[in-house]
């Protein structure tokens, strides 16, 4: 029996930095019996050499060859068509392959019998899926980077000094939205000596938040936790409510983080025009839930950073992640290690029909999408569909 | 007796954010007794608006009638030349002027009966220049800023993070010089949670690096404590022992922060191209010491980041208290009123011949260049020449 060769390319949507497998990863593998191809460059701007990966034990060659000899391609994000279309019968494609983005995409690779395994669909909730946990993991670089950001943007120190030439007062922050995210802008900007409050719907979120030392703002509209571990989408009239809310209180700050990403939906915008004239000059906005379609702060454009007539900083911070390379690129090649385990624990992969991971993370399979809500989003079963839903919650990332 | 007239105007120096007094200094100002000019837009880049000016009781105007009226222009650093020019009789002009740079403006400066008055000649060692002292509170913003810019740099996390998805090991920085600025960014790099060590030449160094949590590198070049609480310049001995045990220290480490100026002089190689290599790939070095006469780091450019083709980021970081402008120009205007009430504790500049501070920071007035080094480096006083000293020694900024 050959060795199961797992393969990485380098990155092709624009500006990625991350790379899906790190020289650690692969020397991991190598030692669990499998042969591991890398794409020449595929690490560099991740800071991983080809010597590296070459030390680790990897076959550092062409992309060409490594789509022709890979059985799993790990990718971070969904590669371009001119990389699916090479890809072959038997072989697995596992990464943030954005399905319900790439319906198209999904259908043709289901035709081509390749496996697609999407991190995006895992149930989170499960204790198992913890180590596979791709959201998780790159939601926590991103929320340090957060941090970082919004220390870079901000004209002040962020935390209290004392000195003979006069005080400055730390730095007042709000994170809104404290998922796996928020959490971590949180600890990034309370470390870096900020006096910081977290502001979720969700009231559970107040002992995580408190932990961290940071305070929490309460909102009458407490009870969004949803289904999954996200929390859930909110009313018109709660999100009137919330806004309000968050408007009366976000003068007061200095910073303001939001991380709210609704998969496949407009984000709700939570800093409004209006909210942003009230801002002091000097104020920062660091939006992670910037997407090409709007974000959280009125204004924000996607990868760029833009300052008001009024002397607010937003930033459209969509892609943290891939701005943290290193750390995100070796966090997800261990994802990527954990779900290989659970997929191919010998020399192939098998996917178990019961089994909750396989059935929610599997898309396509054997010449088929075989995922309910990637079927339901290319209708492929018109009498199932209406109990098909698609994941609509709001997620702080 | 009409009110002294303290005025400000944008400054002129490429890249300079900062502002020589912000709002809170002119509300001091105007409770003192004293009125105040600004020009308009002044201190937009320090996110100060006009409006704050007015609503602290500044006269927002054009930078003409600003210079016309003013009886002190407060700079950060020397105005160009279209400026100067426009100075005239009685006027006095503080800031952080570089006079041994500027030896034309100064004499036509004195030509024209200004007072020039200059925070690079502070005796910083005496406890009422403390105040005074804008070489240090901008070293502290910069060394802050350092800390911040080293995070953002580095694709790893800075502090050790446990999680599902594995263990990060926190970052390992060392800050070469622990002046000011090197025990600032010390402190900032500990908070994001780096395991820091400081290095300097001064042994009497150890105990503030070790009181900020640091560890201290010893060398055995240890007695480089000079005069004026400068470090002395080291011999070429001295600097070739002192380059080889760097040298064998540094590959360890993932950051490496350098904040060794010699004024006037090009900064000494702490880190070299053969030393360069041997960093692991993904290493920063932010470079305080940068200059257009080169830095601290081999192959560092002044106010840009190149990468080696070994994948280390080596940051030029020359203007690292104008990227904190708000805090930065808070605190040098608490400066310029310390010196203003030490110049002019009434209405009018009243300069005291026996005073070791006006002495020293006063460059020209009455028509004449006072300041004894500044004579000297103009060859003012032949005879004399011999017993002055340029301030040659190593400044660990």
């Amino acid at each position: 029996m050959t060795a199961l060769a797992v393969g990485a390319v380098k990155e092709t949507a624009t500006g990625e930095r991350r790379v899906a497998l790190d020289p650690d990863a692969v020397a991991r593998l190598i030692k669990a019996g499998r042969s591991v191809l890398i794409e020449t460059g595929a690490g560099t701007a991740a800071r991983f050499t080809d010597a590296a990966y070459r030390a680790a034990g990897a076959d550092v060659t062409t992309r060409d060859r490594v789509l022709a000899e890979s059985d799993v391609l790990a990718a971070v994000r969904c590669p371009e068509a001119a990389i699916l279309s090479k890809l072959h019968t038997g072989q697995t494609l596992i990464g943030l392959v954005d399905p319900l983005n790439h319906l198209a995409e999904m259908t043709s690779l289901a035709t081509a019998n390749v496996t697609v395994v999407a991190f995006e669909f895992l149930p989170r909730t499960l204790s198992r899926a913890q180590a596979m946990d791709a959201l998780s993991s790159q939601s926590s670089t991103a929320g340090y980077r957060a941090g970082i950001v919004a220390a870079e943007a901000f004209g002040r120190y962020l935390p209290m000094m004392i000195t003979a030439s006069g005080t400055a007062k730390p730095a007042k922050v709000i994170v809104i939205g404290t998922g796996v995210a928020g959490l971590q802008a949180i600890a990034t900007t309370r470390r870096l000596g900020a006096v910081v409050t977290g502001y979720d719907v969700r009231a559970a979120s107040r002992g995580e938040v408190e932990s961290l030392g940071a305070q929490f703002l309460t909102s009458s509209v407490s009870e969004g936790a949803g289904a999954g571990g996200y929390a859930r989408a909110l009313t018109a009239d709660e999100h009137k409510t919330q806004e309000t809310e968050l408007a009366a209180a976000l003068t007061g700050f200095d910073i303001i983080i939001t991380t709210a990403r609704v998969p496949g939906h407009v984000p709700p915008v939570l800093v409004s025009a209006e909210t942003l004239k009230n801002l002091r000059p000097g104020s920062v906005c660091v939006d992670l839930g910037s997407s090409d379609r709007g974000g959280n702060v009125a204004g924000s454009v996607e990868g760029t950073t833009v300052v008001t007539p009024e002397g607010v900083t937003i930033v459209g911070a969509s892609q943290l992640a891939s701005d943290l390379p290193t750390s995100s690129s070796e966090m997800y090649a261990r994802n990527v290690l954990s779900v290989l385990a659970s997929l191919a624990p010998s020399a192939e992969i098998v996917i178990d029909a019961v089994d909750e991971i396989h059935q929610s993370i599997v898309i396509t399979h054997a010449g088929e999408v075989t995922n309910a809500l990637v079927r339901a989003a290319l209708n492929l079963d018109p009498l199932a569909a209406t109990d098909a839903k698609t994941p609509e919650e709001t997620s702080a990332a």
